[in-house]
């Protein structure tokens, strides 16, 4: 197999993938990331074009693991020297990813994946090969996705230590939205404001720190995200805005918040007690496959060993 | 010194107070607390009248640790019973607490506390006397307030292990409707579209369950605390929804994110380096001490030992 680009996400799994017992050689921009690599004793190199010839002629599973900036001319790439090669990516948005593909006519060998695990740091120094560790790795069932491509991608994500999640990519951008891209706009909302107030940062405290905590995220890597998935985000604030003003102004008439609050502690009690469950009753390929893997995954189902395959032994 | 109330705030302070040398007795409404109290070895009675009579005797420092419904008629105990005792409270309201003392004609002896730590748990048995260890205490030092009894309710938090931040009554509400009020209702609302985005709890994980953690909090709780604090919490409402707007709708025309975003890390970087001093330089009840004070405070000042007094040798 072999991971274009070497940074947290893409040097962890080349080490993961390694430690699995995989072949695995992989491609990084930067000649530090690449000769990082390569003095741990991975097979890194610097030539993309060298690098796609050899996994078109290994027809090798490519990761794509490069930024989101990066992709348009690297799927370009992709489809001059190994337009065969079965394909995934590690990018916290689907939706934009899933066009880029389509545009680069890369679909049919396609699979989109988002192990959701990070740390504060990047590039190749900051990756280690226990970062996938029972993380939820998610992969995209959307209507185009070929089984064989996917069972790849699963083995893949299962070497790594991870657990699947099954997903369709509107579905995966739509949660991502509500619970990580929204709690990103109004941690910063929250941090503008106490900022506002003379006393508030002489006062605050634990709960105010954890409240804004994902505000002291670099504002190039939210905006990313933000701005990739405006097409979820856009409603998810409306949403948060109906919300609150709901909440002001039955304050404003009632004095009372009771609305909002017993809805929104509902809400928690019912995520504290969602069931988890291991998805083990799917055959990848057989009719329907998508569709069950998708409603699994949307009840928490999670797949921790590899799911058989038509055309595999049974 | 008499504490009312021995819940978890109350019954901290009986212990801490004890613990630091001091005489106190107290009063709990129900006979599981006072009894736990008495198990213990403390003071303790469901006898109001009886209670108020001994505090008035020994002209006792009273710590109000009831909850804000049961304010109004204590107060009005108060006034019948012991009149002329120093007299302190330990809501996270303090604009609310002053009305009801200034209806009850107390103003002349009262000084506004509020200690700011808890748990989640509540009642006498969650109490211990390390509670306020550290903790910041905000005392009152609003225009009416008596140099002699702000003196005896800073020497009681100092005793009880905790820190004094001086300030305005109203701008500590407006610090907490920013802090935490807000905060909460923000809780509320990102737990409520999570739990309507058929995915959203499948994915969530860690900064989603630490961005929610608060909606957990009993809904009375809750709703006690905005409530008692809708005029600072209005205000602080409009200022979110407003940012939030302003988000959506570059978001939506421009695809960018960035004013909030910029403001908001810049915000938290600020709140991250905000220095934390000593005040130690004023003396209370000379020329201007609670501007003074109020000054510090919001500066980030906090008192760490027993400040000088007009009348005490310096």
């Amino acid at each position: 197999m072999c991971v274009l680009g070497l940074g947290l996400i893409g040097g962890s799994i080349m080490r993961a993938a390694k430690g699995a017992g995989r072949e695995v050689f992989g491609y990084n921009r930067s000649v530090e990331g690449a000769q990082g690599a390569r003095s741990a004793g991975f097979d890194a190199s610097t030539e993309l074009s060298e690098t796609l010839s050899r996994a078109a002629e290994a027809q090798a599973l490519i990761v794509l693991a490069v930024p989101m900036p990066a992709l348009p001319s690297m799927l370009d790439h992709i489809r001059e020297s190994a337009p065969d090669c079965p394909l995934t990516d590690v990018t916290s948005v689907k939706g934009a990813v899933l066009d880029e593909v389509c545009k680069a006519g890369l679909l049919q060998r396609f699979v989109g994946g988002h192990p959701m695990t990070g740390t504060a740091h990047s590039g190749w120094s900051a990756g280690h090969g226990g970062l996938f560790t029972r993380a939820p790795w998610v992969l995209s069932v959307d209507d185009h996705v070929d089984p064989r491509v996917w069972t790849l991608a699963m083995n893949l994500a299962l070497d790594c230590g991870a657990v699947v999640v099954p997903a369709r990519s509107d579905e995966h951008d739509a949660a991502a939205a509500a619970i990580s891209h929204l709690p990103h706009l109004l941690a910063e909302a929250l941090a503008v404001i106490a900022g506002e107030v003379p006393l508030a940062f002489a006062l605050a405290a634990g709960s105010f720190r954890d409240a804004t905590r994902v505000a002291g995220t670099a504002p190039d890597l939210v905006r990313a995200m933000c701005e990739a998935n405006s097409g979820q985000l856009l409603p998810a604030a409306d949403r948060v805005i109906e919300l609150l003003n709901r909440a002001r102004d039955s304050l404003a008439s009632n004095n009372s918040v009771a609305e909002l609050v017993n809805a929104g502690h509902a809400a928690r009690k019912r995520y504290e007690s969602f069931p988890r469950s291991d998805i083990v009753t799917v055959t990848i390929g057989a009719e329907d496959w998508r569709e069950q893997l998708a409603a699994a995954g949307r009840a928490g189902g999670v797949i921790r060993s590899a799911l058989p395959t038509l055309d595999s032994p049974q």
